[in-house]
């Protein structure tokens, strides 16, 4: 049983396919070349960097491997300029083939030095964290971070394959689990109600981990995201910022409490909760869709409220987002279960007023 | 009087603007836009920094500036990430310009933060050396080096405007004007044999640097590199690979002399005699262009031989090139004057005995 979904980019189509077990068969999936460069960090090196290896025997000449340390830390420029160095090492040269083994730091960073080592080339994830498999992996944003904001230097660089195994879930942690069912929970609420409906309804499986389930519900979000990354692939016609609901309070909530304090999906909880509260306030959700993801969130055992009072400095970093355009501070918002809207951020005034729900003021 | 070479892209198709004294009227010739960051190395800077801010007043709400040193080692890993720094801390977004006032080290260093700063942000080139002229600010490479290779690390991504003032050349020192016109001289070698005899008949009026038949000069140069990139924009069909005449020898030496010890054109300039005295060594060229192309250079002032012997150093440096591609050593070697041809290197032993006229074996 596989799913295949496509991704009809217009210059350079490719297919996500999602099938249970296929990291011991990935031979047949993926493509041939002289050289493989498996870009993976340690804690999934541990447990699948030698099965890929030898599974990919057929396919590379040449299989070489670069491991960076787990975490959010590793989406740093000297983490890039050391990967750099490595596969200058190596001799990497346009024939060879990158392949992305790991979670979003891991598909972001190797994502990045294949758009840009020898001026780009090949690039093939095989994602392993939730987060991953349902939302990083597919679209083509690569990137590291800068001290001063997330994700801030990067390319859009479309891999020429997706191969997505549920079964290697059943070894993430259960926060990295949890963590990434916040972007599962994301797209139903900004695009699909039936979706989001079906999760809530789902709650024990979820948790369980059934892996037939699993299978579906990821392959659900990886059309979802398809669609929209087809529609707008560079992020120019304003389609694809839907996707950013909850990200730009997400992405001040990492920088303010350092990355890695929060992960990625725990971060984008509670700054999708911002938004649809914030939403709620000025006026603009037409439903109870505020209580039905806080609750669905919850549910999911994602956090929705912060710690601490850090609110002018979330502020702040929220106006270094990349979202800013023109000086000018936008945000999704929630119209209704399904739909979501970009707006121009109320006032200052209005925003802290509203993250005031959200913070230990003690 | 100014010349407009247009860059027929099949995606964004853009025009170089050739114009002595444009540089004073640069208002009418760009976009507007909120904020433009003008990134230029401090040489540059004392001459037309403050020209062309001043210029560009009407055109941006907002006008910063970015100055790195002067020389190839600005283009590094290091010096790419503090201006990644300053863009963020300016506040730059995808609302944002580009301006890259400088040579080619500005060039594809602003170049590479354009295409990777929020993911890609608008580029405008204003060359301001021969060789950025010519060359490295049409056609959409930008990037820097590693310690090990040169241009490892980049990208393609086109310019929305080129806009060249032949009468700056006016304050370029001798040597970098010199060492630019190694590229001029290699367009006539590669494709337009036409050109390379006017050039053989006008070395006089070329050092005098009359603005009149500079103009002419770079206009044609612009006109022969656009016809290559239009026909291969990003380096997959072969086509494009002929301006890489000279350019593995060239780089090899840059890199094992030390970048900045050789200027890039100083380099390329005896690349470009290596290739010639190979391909007749190797019984591939049919006229006398090599003698031709050795009067030439030598005429200009470039030099065509090299203080001593590291062969087998530039011979493993010509390995980590990469113009390898599976492993295969390749060469733009010359037929004849106006007609090059890409080649598999032969041995390493032709390699090094061709290179021996080239070395002071004492």
């Amino acid at each position: 049983m596989h799913t295949l979904v496509p991704v009809d980019l217009q210059t350079e189509p490719y297919t996500i396919r999602i099938e249970a077990g296929v990291l011991s068969e990935l031979s047949r999936c993926l493509p041939s070349a002289a050289q493989a460069v498996v870009i993976s960090d340690t804690q999934v090196a541990d447990h699948y960097l030698a099965l890929v290896c030898e599974c990919l025997q057929e396919n590379f000449e040449r299989i070489d491997t670069i491991t960076v340390p787990v975490g959010e830390s590793s989406k740093s420029v000297e983490q890039a300029e050391s990967v750099w160095n490595q596969l200058a090492e190596l001799g990497t040269d346009r024939a060879s083939v990158i392949i992305a083994l790991g979670g979003g730091v891991v598909g972001d960073l190797a994502g990045f030095a294949a758009a840009t080592f020898a001026r780009g080339i090949q690039l093939i994830q095989i994602p392993t964290s939730l987060l991953a498999q349902v939302d990083s992996s597919v679209g083509g944003k690569v990137g590291i971070n800068l001290p001063s904001a997330k994700n801030m230097v990067g390319a859009f660089w479309q891999p020429s394959h997706v191969v997505i195994d549920p079964s290697v879930l059943n070894t993430l942690d259960e926060r990295n689990y949890v963590a990434g069912l916040a972007e599962v929970a994301k797209y139903g609420v900004i695009m699909d109600a039936a979706f989001l409906e079906m999760l809530e309804n789902r709650v024990a499986r979820i948790h369980s981990r059934d892996p037939e389930f699993l299978s579906e519900m990821i392959a659900r979000c990886c059309q979802l995201k398809a669609q929209v990354v087809v529609e707008d692939e560079r992020e120019t016609t304003g389609r694809r910022a839907i996707l950013n609901y909850g990200h730009t309070f997400g992405h001040a909530i990492e920088a303010v409490y350092g990355y890695g304090e929060y992960l990625h999906g725990e971060a984008i909880s509670i700054g999708m909760q911002m938004a649809a509260e914030l939403s709620a306030e000025i006026g603009m959700l037409k439903d109870d869709l505020s209580l039905r993801q806080s609750q669905l969130l919850q549910d999911l055992h994602l956090p929705v409220r912060l710690p601490d009072d850090r609110r002018l400095e979330l502020l702040e970093a929220m106006k270094k987002d990349k979202k800013v355009n023109a000086g000018q501070l936008r945000l999704i918002l929630p119209e209704q279960a399904g739909f979501v809207k970009q707006v121009i951020a109320p006032s200052e005034q209005t925003l802290l007023s509203c993250m005031e729900a959200f913070v230990n003021t003690d």
